[in-house]
Protein backbone atom coordinates (compact mmCIF):
# COMPACT_ATOMS: atom_id res chain seq x y z
CA UNK A 1 0.00 0.00 0.00
CA UNK A 2 3.35 2.14 1.06
CA UNK A 3 3.97 2.02 -3.13
CA UNK A 4 0.56 2.84 -4.47
CA UNK A 5 0.24 5.88 -2.11
CA UNK A 6 3.83 6.96 -3.05
CA UNK A 7 3.00 6.24 -6.92
CA UNK A 8 -0.11 8.46 -6.36
CA UNK A 9 1.45 11.35 -5.16
CA UNK A 10 3.97 11.39 -7.61
CA UNK A 11 1.22 11.68 -10.66
CA UNK A 12 1.69 14.65 -12.51
CA UNK A 13 -1.54 15.87 -14.33
CA UNK A 14 -0.20 15.72 -18.00
CA UNK A 15 -1.17 18.71 -20.72
CA UNK A 16 -0.64 18.06 -24.27
CA UNK A 17 0.20 20.75 -26.71
CA UNK A 18 -2.67 22.23 -28.71
CA UNK A 19 -4.30 19.87 -31.72
CA UNK A 20 -1.86 17.07 -30.28
CA UNK A 21 -2.45 14.33 -32.03
CA UNK A 22 -0.93 10.65 -32.37
CA UNK A 23 -0.59 9.86 -36.30
CA UNK A 24 1.41 6.68 -36.71
CA UNK A 25 3.68 4.44 -34.48
CA UNK A 26 6.09 6.84 -33.30
CA UNK A 27 5.08 9.97 -35.09
CA UNK A 28 3.20 12.52 -33.58
CA UNK A 29 1.56 16.36 -34.49
CA UNK A 30 0.81 19.30 -32.34
CA UNK A 31 0.95 22.93 -31.97
CA UNK A 32 3.93 24.93 -30.70
CA UNK A 33 4.73 23.28 -26.99
CA UNK A 34 4.71 25.44 -24.21
CA UNK A 35 6.85 24.64 -21.35
CA UNK A 36 3.74 23.73 -19.45
CA UNK A 37 3.34 20.49 -21.94
CA UNK A 38 7.09 19.44 -21.09
CA UNK A 39 6.18 16.80 -18.49
CA UNK A 40 3.60 15.29 -21.47
CA UNK A 41 6.07 15.24 -23.88
CA UNK A 42 8.58 13.02 -21.74
CA UNK A 43 6.06 10.50 -22.19
CA UNK A 44 6.34 10.32 -25.56
CA UNK A 45 10.34 9.51 -25.50
CA UNK A 46 10.75 11.48 -28.25
CA UNK A 47 13.93 11.09 -30.42
CA UNK A 48 13.39 14.29 -32.38
CA UNK A 49 11.13 16.84 -33.75
CA UNK A 50 10.42 18.45 -37.03
CA UNK A 51 9.90 21.92 -36.57
CA UNK A 52 8.57 23.72 -39.17
CA UNK A 53 8.43 27.24 -38.89
CA UNK A 54 11.68 29.54 -40.11
CA UNK A 55 11.98 31.46 -36.80
CA UNK A 56 14.61 30.43 -34.55
CA UNK A 57 13.83 27.96 -32.14
CA UNK A 58 12.50 29.37 -28.18
CA UNK A 59 15.42 29.26 -26.15
CA UNK A 60 13.27 27.51 -22.99
CA UNK A 61 12.57 24.12 -25.29
CA UNK A 62 15.98 24.23 -26.75
CA UNK A 63 17.17 23.74 -23.03
CA UNK A 64 14.39 20.86 -22.79
CA UNK A 65 15.52 19.39 -25.99
CA UNK A 66 19.28 19.50 -24.91
CA UNK A 67 18.24 18.03 -21.39
CA UNK A 68 16.27 15.01 -22.91
CA UNK A 69 18.93 14.75 -25.62
CA UNK A 70 16.46 14.82 -28.96
CA UNK A 71 17.34 16.00 -32.22
CA UNK A 72 16.09 19.47 -33.34
CA UNK A 73 15.09 19.12 -37.63
CA UNK A 74 14.23 22.40 -38.67
CA UNK A 75 12.69 23.18 -42.11
CA UNK A 76 11.98 26.66 -42.65
CA UNK A 77 8.52 27.55 -44.09
CA UNK A 78 7.07 30.80 -43.87
CA UNK A 79 3.61 30.55 -42.04
CA UNK A 80 1.95 33.60 -44.33
CA UNK A 81 -2.31 32.91 -44.97
CA UNK A 82 -1.50 34.85 -48.37
CA UNK A 83 -3.26 32.34 -50.86
CA UNK A 84 -0.56 33.12 -53.38
CA UNK A 85 2.48 31.72 -50.93
CA UNK A 86 2.56 27.81 -51.37
CA UNK A 87 4.30 25.59 -49.57
CA UNK A 88 7.63 24.49 -50.74
CA UNK A 89 7.50 21.23 -52.32
CA UNK A 90 11.45 20.67 -52.00
CA UNK A 91 11.43 20.93 -48.26
CA UNK A 92 8.20 19.24 -47.67
CA UNK A 93 9.97 16.09 -49.31
CA UNK A 94 12.65 16.55 -47.13
CA UNK A 95 10.62 16.81 -44.14
CA UNK A 96 9.29 13.37 -45.19
CA UNK A 97 12.46 11.67 -45.71
CA UNK A 98 13.24 12.70 -42.01
CA UNK A 99 9.75 12.22 -41.10
CA UNK A 100 9.57 8.30 -42.20
CA UNK A 101 12.76 7.11 -41.26
CA UNK A 102 12.12 5.22 -38.36
CA UNK A 103 15.89 5.86 -36.56
CA UNK A 104 14.13 9.42 -35.98
CA UNK A 105 11.26 8.07 -34.40
CA UNK A 106 9.40 8.80 -31.83
CA UNK A 107 8.73 12.07 -33.58
CA UNK A 108 7.07 15.40 -33.23
CA UNK A 109 5.83 16.96 -35.74
CA UNK A 110 5.08 20.60 -34.84
CA UNK A 111 4.73 24.37 -36.15
CA UNK A 112 2.96 27.37 -34.70
CA UNK A 113 -0.85 26.29 -34.74
CA UNK A 114 -0.34 22.30 -35.78
CA UNK A 115 -2.84 23.63 -38.68
CA UNK A 116 -1.16 24.29 -41.72
CA UNK A 117 2.54 24.04 -41.99
CA UNK A 118 2.15 20.75 -39.82
CA UNK A 119 -0.86 19.37 -42.07
CA UNK A 120 0.45 19.59 -45.38
CA UNK A 121 3.69 17.13 -44.16
CA UNK A 122 1.02 14.70 -42.85
CA UNK A 123 -1.23 14.94 -45.59
CA UNK A 124 1.86 14.32 -47.94
CA UNK A 125 2.83 11.53 -45.45
CA UNK A 126 -1.13 10.07 -45.72
CA UNK A 127 -0.34 9.92 -49.87
CA UNK A 128 2.95 7.99 -49.17
CA UNK A 129 0.67 5.52 -47.42
CA UNK A 130 -1.84 5.32 -49.94
CA UNK A 131 -4.85 6.81 -48.23
CA UNK A 132 -7.27 8.24 -50.59
CA UNK A 133 -7.30 11.29 -51.17
CA UNK A 134 -10.82 12.62 -49.48
CA UNK A 135 -9.70 10.64 -46.51
CA UNK A 136 -6.55 12.67 -46.82
CA UNK A 137 -8.60 16.12 -47.08
CA UNK A 138 -10.59 15.16 -44.03
CA UNK A 139 -8.18 14.62 -41.49
CA UNK A 140 -6.24 17.95 -42.77
CA UNK A 141 -9.54 19.76 -42.21
CA UNK A 142 -10.00 17.83 -38.40
CA UNK A 143 -6.98 19.74 -37.45
CA UNK A 144 -7.56 23.02 -39.68
CA UNK A 145 -11.32 23.83 -38.84
CA UNK A 146 -12.47 27.14 -39.63
CA UNK A 147 -8.62 28.08 -40.87
CA UNK A 148 -8.88 25.09 -43.53
CA UNK A 149 -7.13 26.70 -46.02
CA UNK A 150 -7.85 25.60 -50.56
CA UNK A 151 -3.94 26.24 -51.32
CA UNK A 152 -2.65 23.48 -48.60
CA UNK A 153 -5.44 21.30 -50.22
CA UNK A 154 -4.21 22.05 -53.68
CA UNK A 155 -0.97 21.23 -52.47
CA UNK A 156 -1.75 18.14 -50.97
CA UNK A 157 -3.40 17.03 -53.96
CA UNK A 158 -0.89 17.97 -56.27
CA UNK A 159 2.33 16.94 -54.32
CA UNK A 160 3.34 13.50 -56.35
CA UNK A 161 4.89 11.40 -53.54
CA UNK A 162 5.91 9.04 -56.33
CA UNK A 163 8.99 10.58 -56.90
CA UNK A 164 9.67 10.28 -52.96
CA UNK A 165 8.66 6.12 -53.10
CA UNK A 166 11.07 5.44 -56.14
CA UNK A 167 13.94 7.56 -54.35
CA UNK A 168 13.11 5.25 -51.68
CA UNK A 169 12.68 1.64 -53.39
CA UNK A 170 16.13 2.12 -55.37
CA UNK A 171 18.46 2.99 -51.67
CA UNK A 172 19.29 1.20 -48.79
CA UNK A 173 16.04 0.95 -46.78
CA UNK A 174 14.09 -2.04 -46.36
CA UNK A 175 9.85 -1.16 -46.24
CA UNK A 176 7.40 -3.23 -44.06
CA UNK A 177 4.18 -0.99 -42.71
CA UNK A 178 3.94 1.71 -45.04
CA UNK A 179 2.60 2.76 -48.54
CA UNK A 180 0.91 -0.18 -49.54
CA UNK A 181 -0.35 -3.09 -46.95
CA UNK A 182 1.10 -0.53 -44.62
CA UNK A 183 4.95 -1.13 -45.70
CA UNK A 184 7.28 0.28 -43.03
CA UNK A 185 10.60 1.65 -43.14
CA UNK A 186 12.64 -0.26 -41.42
CA UNK A 187 16.43 0.68 -40.66
CA UNK A 188 18.95 -2.12 -39.72
CA UNK A 189 22.90 -1.90 -39.56
CA UNK A 190 23.40 -4.53 -42.08
CA UNK A 191 21.79 -2.45 -44.88
CA UNK A 192 23.68 0.52 -44.19
CA UNK A 193 26.58 -1.30 -43.98
CA UNK A 194 26.47 -3.69 -46.99
CA UNK A 195 24.17 -1.44 -49.02
CA UNK A 196 21.79 -2.84 -50.94
CA UNK A 197 21.63 -0.82 -54.35
CA UNK A 198 18.90 -1.51 -56.40
CA UNK A 199 18.67 0.31 -60.04
CA UNK A 200 15.50 1.72 -60.63
CA UNK B 1 12.79 -3.09 -61.28
CA UNK B 2 9.70 -6.12 -62.05
CA UNK B 3 9.31 -6.52 -58.56
CA UNK B 4 8.84 -2.21 -58.07
CA UNK B 5 6.12 -2.45 -60.73
CA UNK B 6 4.46 -5.65 -59.55
CA UNK B 7 4.41 -3.92 -56.00
CA UNK B 8 3.13 -0.67 -57.91
CA UNK B 9 0.28 -2.60 -59.33
CA UNK B 10 -1.05 -3.85 -56.47
CA UNK B 11 -1.39 -0.85 -54.73
CA UNK B 12 -4.85 -0.41 -53.20
CA UNK B 13 -5.70 3.41 -52.44
CA UNK B 14 -6.88 3.04 -48.76
CA UNK B 15 -9.85 3.96 -46.97
CA UNK B 16 -10.32 4.58 -43.32
CA UNK B 17 -13.42 4.91 -41.69
CA UNK B 18 -14.81 7.93 -40.71
CA UNK B 19 -13.75 9.60 -38.22
CA UNK B 20 -10.65 7.46 -37.84
CA UNK B 21 -7.63 8.31 -35.62
CA UNK B 22 -5.09 6.97 -33.49
CA UNK B 23 -5.56 6.98 -30.17
CA UNK B 24 -2.52 5.63 -28.40
CA UNK B 25 -0.04 2.61 -29.56
CA UNK B 26 -2.17 -0.25 -30.64
CA UNK B 27 -5.48 1.64 -30.03
CA UNK B 28 -7.65 3.44 -32.74
CA UNK B 29 -10.76 4.74 -32.65
CA UNK B 30 -13.92 5.15 -35.86
CA UNK B 31 -17.08 5.61 -36.62
CA UNK B 32 -18.63 2.54 -37.82
CA UNK B 33 -16.64 0.46 -40.88
CA UNK B 34 -18.29 -0.08 -44.01
CA UNK B 35 -16.75 -2.62 -46.27
CA UNK B 36 -14.70 0.05 -48.23
CA UNK B 37 -12.82 -0.07 -45.27
CA UNK B 38 -12.04 -3.12 -44.63
CA UNK B 39 -8.42 -2.93 -47.11
CA UNK B 40 -7.68 -0.26 -45.15
CA UNK B 41 -8.37 -2.17 -41.53
CA UNK B 42 -6.37 -4.93 -43.00
CA UNK B 43 -3.09 -2.60 -42.21
CA UNK B 44 -4.26 -2.30 -38.56
CA UNK B 45 -3.66 -5.85 -38.27
CA UNK B 46 -6.58 -5.73 -35.24
CA UNK B 47 -6.54 -8.05 -33.05
CA UNK B 48 -10.30 -6.90 -31.64
CA UNK B 49 -13.36 -4.27 -31.92
CA UNK B 50 -14.90 -2.70 -29.10
CA UNK B 51 -18.51 -1.97 -30.55
CA UNK B 52 -20.27 0.13 -28.35
CA UNK B 53 -23.81 0.11 -29.26
CA UNK B 54 -27.06 -2.15 -28.25
CA UNK B 55 -27.13 -3.32 -31.96
CA UNK B 56 -26.50 -6.51 -33.61
CA UNK B 57 -23.26 -6.32 -35.75
CA UNK B 58 -23.91 -5.85 -38.91
CA UNK B 59 -23.32 -9.35 -41.08
CA UNK B 60 -21.28 -8.00 -43.61
CA UNK B 61 -18.11 -6.83 -40.72
CA UNK B 62 -18.91 -9.50 -38.97
CA UNK B 63 -17.55 -11.90 -41.84
CA UNK B 64 -14.75 -9.48 -41.98
CA UNK B 65 -13.99 -9.92 -38.58
CA UNK B 66 -14.27 -14.01 -38.94
CA UNK B 67 -11.89 -14.06 -41.70
CA UNK B 68 -9.09 -12.16 -39.88
CA UNK B 69 -9.64 -13.94 -36.60
CA UNK B 70 -10.42 -10.30 -34.86
CA UNK B 71 -12.48 -10.66 -31.54
CA UNK B 72 -15.70 -8.55 -30.94
CA UNK B 73 -16.63 -7.27 -27.96
CA UNK B 74 -19.56 -5.46 -27.69
CA UNK B 75 -20.74 -3.19 -24.68
CA UNK B 76 -24.29 -1.99 -25.84
CA UNK B 77 -24.91 1.67 -24.43
CA UNK B 78 -28.09 3.53 -26.16
CA UNK B 79 -27.16 6.57 -28.62
CA UNK B 80 -30.27 8.43 -27.71
CA UNK B 81 -29.74 12.74 -27.66
CA UNK B 82 -31.94 12.39 -24.47
CA UNK B 83 -30.09 14.85 -22.11
CA UNK B 84 -31.36 12.91 -19.37
CA UNK B 85 -29.85 9.45 -20.80
CA UNK B 86 -26.57 9.39 -19.37
CA UNK B 87 -23.76 6.33 -20.10
CA UNK B 88 -23.37 3.61 -17.99
CA UNK B 89 -20.63 3.93 -15.61
CA UNK B 90 -20.18 0.26 -15.26
CA UNK B 91 -20.29 -0.37 -18.95
CA UNK B 92 -17.55 2.24 -19.20
CA UNK B 93 -15.74 0.44 -17.02
CA UNK B 94 -15.98 -3.20 -18.20
CA UNK B 95 -14.76 -1.68 -21.95
CA UNK B 96 -12.31 0.36 -20.00
CA UNK B 97 -10.70 -3.36 -18.46
CA UNK B 98 -11.09 -4.62 -22.27
CA UNK B 99 -9.19 -1.36 -23.62
CA UNK B 100 -6.38 -1.01 -21.99
CA UNK B 101 -5.46 -4.97 -21.60
CA UNK B 102 -2.66 -5.06 -24.06
CA UNK B 103 -3.38 -8.58 -24.97
CA UNK B 104 -6.54 -7.09 -26.81
CA UNK B 105 -4.30 -4.88 -29.39
CA UNK B 106 -4.11 -3.85 -31.92
CA UNK B 107 -8.25 -2.82 -30.78
CA UNK B 108 -10.20 -0.54 -33.25
CA UNK B 109 -12.93 1.28 -30.83
CA UNK B 110 -15.95 2.41 -32.32
CA UNK B 111 -19.77 3.38 -32.59
CA UNK B 112 -21.92 4.69 -35.01
CA UNK B 113 -20.41 8.30 -35.84
CA UNK B 114 -17.68 7.41 -33.60
CA UNK B 115 -18.32 10.82 -31.85
CA UNK B 116 -20.36 10.33 -28.28
CA UNK B 117 -19.92 6.87 -27.21
CA UNK B 118 -16.59 6.76 -28.33
CA UNK B 119 -15.37 9.69 -27.40
CA UNK B 120 -16.75 8.97 -23.48
CA UNK B 121 -15.03 5.73 -23.54
CA UNK B 122 -11.32 7.84 -24.77
CA UNK B 123 -12.01 10.54 -22.51
CA UNK B 124 -12.12 7.83 -19.40
CA UNK B 125 -8.91 6.13 -21.11
CA UNK B 126 -7.18 9.72 -20.84
CA UNK B 127 -8.22 10.64 -17.42
CA UNK B 128 -6.87 7.64 -16.61
CA UNK B 129 -3.68 9.00 -18.13
CA UNK B 130 -3.26 11.49 -16.12
CA UNK B 131 -4.11 13.83 -19.07
CA UNK B 132 -5.16 17.01 -17.55
CA UNK B 133 -9.38 17.69 -17.99
CA UNK B 134 -9.58 21.11 -20.20
CA UNK B 135 -7.26 18.49 -22.72
CA UNK B 136 -9.61 15.30 -22.45
CA UNK B 137 -12.25 17.97 -23.69
CA UNK B 138 -10.63 19.55 -25.94
CA UNK B 139 -10.07 15.95 -27.79
CA UNK B 140 -13.60 15.17 -27.57
CA UNK B 141 -14.95 18.25 -28.70
CA UNK B 142 -12.39 17.26 -31.49
CA UNK B 143 -13.97 14.44 -32.59
CA UNK B 144 -17.97 15.38 -31.85
CA UNK B 145 -17.62 18.62 -33.57
CA UNK B 146 -20.72 20.81 -33.32
CA UNK B 147 -22.72 17.87 -31.65
CA UNK B 148 -20.61 17.94 -28.32
CA UNK B 149 -23.06 17.08 -25.37
CA UNK B 150 -22.42 18.43 -22.37
CA UNK B 151 -23.74 15.19 -20.55
CA UNK B 152 -21.11 13.34 -22.11
CA UNK B 153 -18.82 15.99 -20.52
CA UNK B 154 -19.92 16.08 -17.12
CA UNK B 155 -19.69 11.71 -17.59
CA UNK B 156 -16.43 12.29 -18.22
CA UNK B 157 -15.65 14.44 -15.90
CA UNK B 158 -17.29 13.12 -13.06
CA UNK B 159 -16.18 9.27 -13.78
CA UNK B 160 -13.66 7.82 -11.37
CA UNK B 161 -10.83 5.84 -12.69
CA UNK B 162 -9.01 6.12 -9.26
CA UNK B 163 -11.29 2.76 -8.64
CA UNK B 164 -10.17 1.62 -11.99
CA UNK B 165 -6.70 2.16 -11.49
CA UNK B 166 -6.60 0.80 -7.70
CA UNK B 167 -8.69 -2.45 -8.77
CA UNK B 168 -5.78 -3.40 -11.56
CA UNK B 169 -3.15 -2.40 -9.04
CA UNK B 170 -4.61 -5.27 -7.17
CA UNK B 171 -4.41 -7.92 -9.39
CA UNK B 172 -2.65 -9.66 -11.87
CA UNK B 173 -1.03 -7.30 -14.39
CA UNK B 174 2.04 -5.01 -14.24
CA UNK B 175 2.24 -1.44 -15.25
CA UNK B 176 4.14 0.07 -17.68
CA UNK B 177 3.02 3.49 -19.76
CA UNK B 178 0.08 4.04 -18.88
CA UNK B 179 -1.15 6.46 -15.98
CA UNK B 180 1.66 8.48 -14.10
CA UNK B 181 4.93 8.22 -16.45
CA UNK B 182 2.24 6.36 -19.06
CA UNK B 183 2.66 3.32 -17.34
CA UNK B 184 1.63 0.31 -19.56
CA UNK B 185 -0.64 -2.24 -19.10
CA UNK B 186 1.79 -5.46 -19.47
CA UNK B 187 0.54 -9.07 -19.56
CA UNK B 188 2.74 -12.04 -18.65
CA UNK B 189 2.20 -15.47 -18.59
CA UNK B 190 3.92 -15.50 -15.43
CA UNK B 191 1.76 -13.25 -13.63
CA UNK B 192 -1.25 -15.35 -14.44
CA UNK B 193 0.27 -18.51 -13.57
CA UNK B 194 1.25 -16.60 -10.07
CA UNK B 195 -0.84 -13.76 -9.45
CA UNK B 196 0.56 -11.91 -7.29
CA UNK B 197 -2.42 -10.40 -4.74
CA UNK B 198 -1.73 -7.45 -3.19
CA UNK B 199 -4.04 -5.91 -0.64
CA UNK B 200 -5.03 -2.59 -1.04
Amino acid sequence: MGLILEEQENDIVLVPPSNFSMVEDGIFRSGFPQPCNFAFLDTLNLRSIIYLCPEPYVEENLGFLRSRNVRLFQFGIEGKADPSASIPKATIMEALKVLIDVRNHPVLIHCKSGKHRTGCLVGCLRKFQNWCLSSVVEEYQHFAGAKSRKTDLRFIETFDEMYLRQCLYSIIYQYQGYGSNKRRLLYSEENLQNPQITLV
